[in-house]
């Protein structure tokens, strides 16, 4: 059987590619780390793939931000329907429409006995913690495919209880193999409760859902910054209040909005790749939103972190921020006693509770986050769109499944 | 100055009578401690009432299940104006419109320390915890009045930001001193979660407070179960299931809710006075609702019980009863590894969060209870009604101040 | 090859039996769930017992209190030697020494990936939660055995890094099992922090377990109930204080040791075959515990309880107890406040942390509760002894390893 | 009455003086903020200063590294029976033996009631939280003296239950104004459970007392590293390991020491005067201590930060550390998904307890900093010697009172 995906061509390149049909064994191909080579998955499961959507950190392997190698398979926010399953596999049965977190994890190691799927011991021979499609990862195939192998599959498949109505809401369901639990776990480790006053720096796909689950979690008021108009009329749209960055420091803008200049929670959906803020909001800045969100967070609050900072940066600004090493202002968090939460989002800790809250209508990400579904051969304008600033979460449908 | 307010004149009857405009020394009355006669009140303030609304706790004495006295000032759902304030008040202000927290807290003993203002170990020499207008409680006078007395006030009182802003919305801040958090504690306890499951037992005040709070935590489904048609109806007209308890038994009906016979948490928002379920349900049953929550909650849930249980219950079913033992499977609890909060609510843990929520409109909980005003005169009229079941919060109006 | 172990012959009898050795699968046998038989366990590894030992709840079976039918191989307390693995095994490997959570759990189910192992969903077909060798838990065989099978080996055995090390610490080790984490988790639940007065309520070996976890803890004092004066001296012979529940009201008692008439915290290590107190202490009286650790427990605290309560008791003192209805005086608990945990201990959550502690000497968790190894064939005399009261661990040894 | 006190003469030195006898009011002085001149504090008590210690916080302004003006009274770790109260204090009564939280706190606020009594809003006038004696905290008169006045006191002190009980362990209980809760803080707040290996970053009084904390909290290895061999010496003494940073990097020392180059938990108990490892160690380089432990924690682990870094350090070693920002690898942090707990500690959270394991011997803080007596009037002295690096933890003994 076929199976065509999107591959890494090279700095600024995406291509669609034929690659082979998932066999229960990682085999060896670009960024497969050597000691995953020959890996036996008789725990994995064989997916046709019904949604699977374009991320802004793909984008940093595809701006060549990283060591990714030509030809690695992409993808890591998967949905799909079970196709095969492997020997091991007890509970998750051919047929099952799931969602599948993008952090693999084994289900046995210490860590993900702890809840911590994010960094799981036993996945990625070079580091705790694993992605599908992601460079130093472990070399998982990418699931921006029309089939993707996922492994120890009753541990990660959420399954959706009734599949008619999960492909009704399906561009809502897309969303919680990635962004809409990162969101969460950017605004639920930032401390946001009932009534709290909630900043997201960043209106991308992540901000934006951070804001969605502020305004779950109970905020009060929800306010996201960015330089992109665009995107800040897209937060708007759902009833946050917005702070254009280039236009000088947030928090005067936020002292108009709550009659104060501080929030009492503050979300990082930046990262590494941050611009400054007013005049400088040209150049990359990469501890401009850290040493922001410290400057306008409350003292006693909490700052969560999903952005992602990564160890080293060959296109950095600086030599120190090619070593992921940046200058940052702890002076000014410690004298507030504030406390940080950083890492990938252990997926698994809020997808079940996000997918109740989708299918009983008490959330809609797909509208907040502006979910686009295009074809799987589009995929190379959907990075390209993406790339400029789209106000828009691209959602592959390689299959034509997604029904809009 | 005169001081009309509302007090308990014997079973089944209240009375609007003329009491003495407080004074910052809690002085003899009926219900007073003798240990507290006398006591100095330098860091109360006394407050103009601006609503204080009828509880159903209040009721349990006014149907003469308690030893309350004849003469006792009900009322502890304070809502004011500041018009003076003792020689050791240093942040609340003459002026300030405040939320009053039922449980009176001195802000200096451990409890309140730890945030357990419904213990406070300073204010009822008869036990931890206390609240205004309410038997053995410390004999701190009731509310239902003009004036009433705060002591404390630097720690008790919730100040709202914004006088003119508060008073648009004085239907939905005067819940945030009893029901609104009360509600709010029992889901929360009962470890509500984004997209939770979740099953309210008692349609009265309190739990259409915590179906509201279970919505604002971000439940998938919020469930409530009662006797009363009318309250259901009410539960429904604002997103709520209903269960009717009088049909049988909540477990079937929840399973045609929700494909499955139990629910992930749940709260018991009715207490000691309890009837039973389908054929049984004219007579009390005091441990029918706790034995039900137990046997709808799934394996590993939690239960919330704000609902009041009394030690000792001169009016009960049976001698058992009288001294508050109930009959209570606990082996289904403990077989599903259940957990359990009981007690008053501490205010001050939520009440700041919750003013802010209805501040900037994520909340109507004045409508979702039916907030009826009514003037202090019409107090009498006000508890029969409610004791007869009708599907409304009252909130008493003595100054002619609510605007509906 | 032969297979020794040790089975319920009838009320007061056990007996010491030649079994099939283990298989990867689950056959049919005395207790086993139709449902389960002919499972497939190709997840599971087989186990030489190295150390198993007598548990308090066992008696419940042998004392006739249960269905349990005739010939259930008992036995959840398990340590040992993997001698082989199913197929599906990936991590644990022959030849690694391992502890055996009693509660198994399949490490794919909701339950599992929230922690909560003790209520597991897909290893019992009656209702969540199992154990091996016990009556109504699905049918697993008991590892008072020269062999055992554990199912989903690589999710719950825990590995001792270094075997020798472990080997000469095999008596405090062989603890994790059950008792020592079931100990810890009700002072935990309970509330125990460092500087806190804990009650135990039991001076068997959980109850030494859990006094030996609230020092651990960091308890400033630890007081210990019991009836039995044997057991009361071995609960002082580590540092606890005692209280003799047959001399009258342990609030008294507890008033002489602290100071004051009450504690912290409380644990219930005694459960549903309480006997009375004071002169009542004669017979079983099954909420006396519980009505007498929420009497002496301060408001705002909470009660951890490991002690097992039943949905059944056919050999109860009155018919409520029968059906698991037990005479609460609830109301005394509400008042204060208190919070109750119920149900098995989830061991994986602690278990690790625990080995660290022994492997490190931190604890000495094997003399506290009077560790007695013995040969599996004198496990008859081993029951008999314990079920009179011996203030002792049974330690069944069934391949004579154990070095004293 | 005469009023000697310790105050700061400029860089290096430290005199004492007289000072006047405290008063109900802040009076005008050295370092008062002027809106907090004149301040009414009726709420206060005089404290008879029985000990009060030099601290490492102390020396930042002694060393010259901070603006604090000469004249300054030092001194914010203080015990002391109470000689006064002011007309407002209703719990507190003379001839109470108390310990003071180095952070002064009102009670009254939004974060007091929170808990957060180290970021009161409502004692400094420029910014969130207050100390006795220390430069920009609001002008609070330091306790380094004979007599000093503690506002707030009902809500601030800790009254020791038995006076003489307390004065034979007044070594111990001095601990626990500042160090012992700040060290507790550190350890906790970096998740230290029962079975945790624990890194504490430093050997001065605090990172001793973490170290402590960490015992008490249950840690199976608590690993020390400093410079300085006599302070690596004090630590080993009540059992931790040890790492001498001067002889290479920390994690190959760990490594030698658990088998494995990483801990589960870390705390910073240097701060912002930290000096290199290895061969640089003769230098500052102010993120060092941060940079390392995020290196040497595990994935998943925290961090405590109790060790102080400031918005300014006119003395620092290079322009962006003059501003308080620092060259911090959070890649590496973030990659692991650490989490970051910063500030000072809010001892009121843990001083009780602590005081309940000091009273029943569970605890010997004062051996293990070696708490060393010494008169107020050789205050210069202490704090010359403590400056030099000497393994001790001086303790001013105003009136003699202390017996060893």
């Amino acid at each position: 059987m076929g199976n065509k995906a999107v591959s890494y061509a090279g700095p600024g390149k995406v291509e669609v590619i034929d690659i082979d049909y998932p066999v229960f064994e990682l085999k060896d191909g670009p960024g497969v780390n050597p000691a995953n080579v020959g890996r036996k998955v008789n725990h994995g499961a064989i997916l046709k793939v019904v949604s699977t959507n374009i991320c802004g950190s793909d984008q940093h392997m595809v701006r060549g931000r990283t060591t990714a190698p030509e030809g690695l398979v992409l993808g890591h926010e998967i949905t799909g329907e079970v196709v095969e399953v492997g020997s091991d596999v007890e509970f998750i049965k051919v047929g099952d429409l799931v969602s599948v977190p993008f952090n693999i994890a084994c289900g046995r190691c210490r860590n993900c006995k702890e809840g911590k799927t994010g960094i799981c011991l036993n996945v990625n021979p070079d580091r705790p913690g694993s992605a599908y499609g992601y460079v130093d990862m472990g070399g998982w195939v990418g699931g921006q495919a029309e089939y993707v192998l996922v492994p120890y599959a009753d541990w990660n498949l959420l399954k959706f209880p009734d599949k008619d109505q999960a492909m009704e809401k399906i561009l809502d369901l897309t969303m919680l193999s990635d962004i809409f639990p990162t969101g969460f776990h950017g605004a639920y480790t930032a401390g946001t409760k009932v009534g709290s006053t909630v900043y997201i720096a960043g209106a991308g796909p992540v901000g934006l859902a951070a804001a969605t689950s502020a305004q779950l979690l109970g905020a009060a008021v929800v306010i996201v910054g960015d330089l992109n108009e665009e995107r800040l009329a897209q937060a708007r749209a759902f009833g946050c209040e917005t702070v254009d960055v280039s236009k000088g420091d947030p928090k005067d803008q936020i002292e108009q909005i709550l009659g104060v200049p501080e929030v009492d929670c503050a979300v990082d959906a930046v990262g590494f790749e941050a611009r400054g803020h007013g005049a400088g909001s040209a150049k990359e800045a990469p501890a401009t939103v850290l040493n922001s969100i410290m400057d306008i967070t409350a003292a006693g609050g909490a700052l969560g972190i999903p952005g992602l900072y990564v160890t080293g940066d060959p296109g950095a600004v600086d030599e120190a921020a090619k070593h992921g090493t940046l200058s940052i202002s702890l002076g000014t968090g410690w004298a507030k006693s504030l406390s940080f939460t950083t890492g990938q989002c252990p997926v698994m800790r809020y997808h079940r509770g996000l997918m109740m809250a989708i299918l009983h209508d008490k959330v809609q990400i797909a509208k907040n986050v502006h979910a686009t579904p295009i074809p799987l051969d589009q995929a190379p304008q959907g990075y390209a769109e993406f790339d400029s600033g789209a106000a828009k979460k691209y959602v592959l449908d390689p299959h034509g499944l997604i029904k809009v």
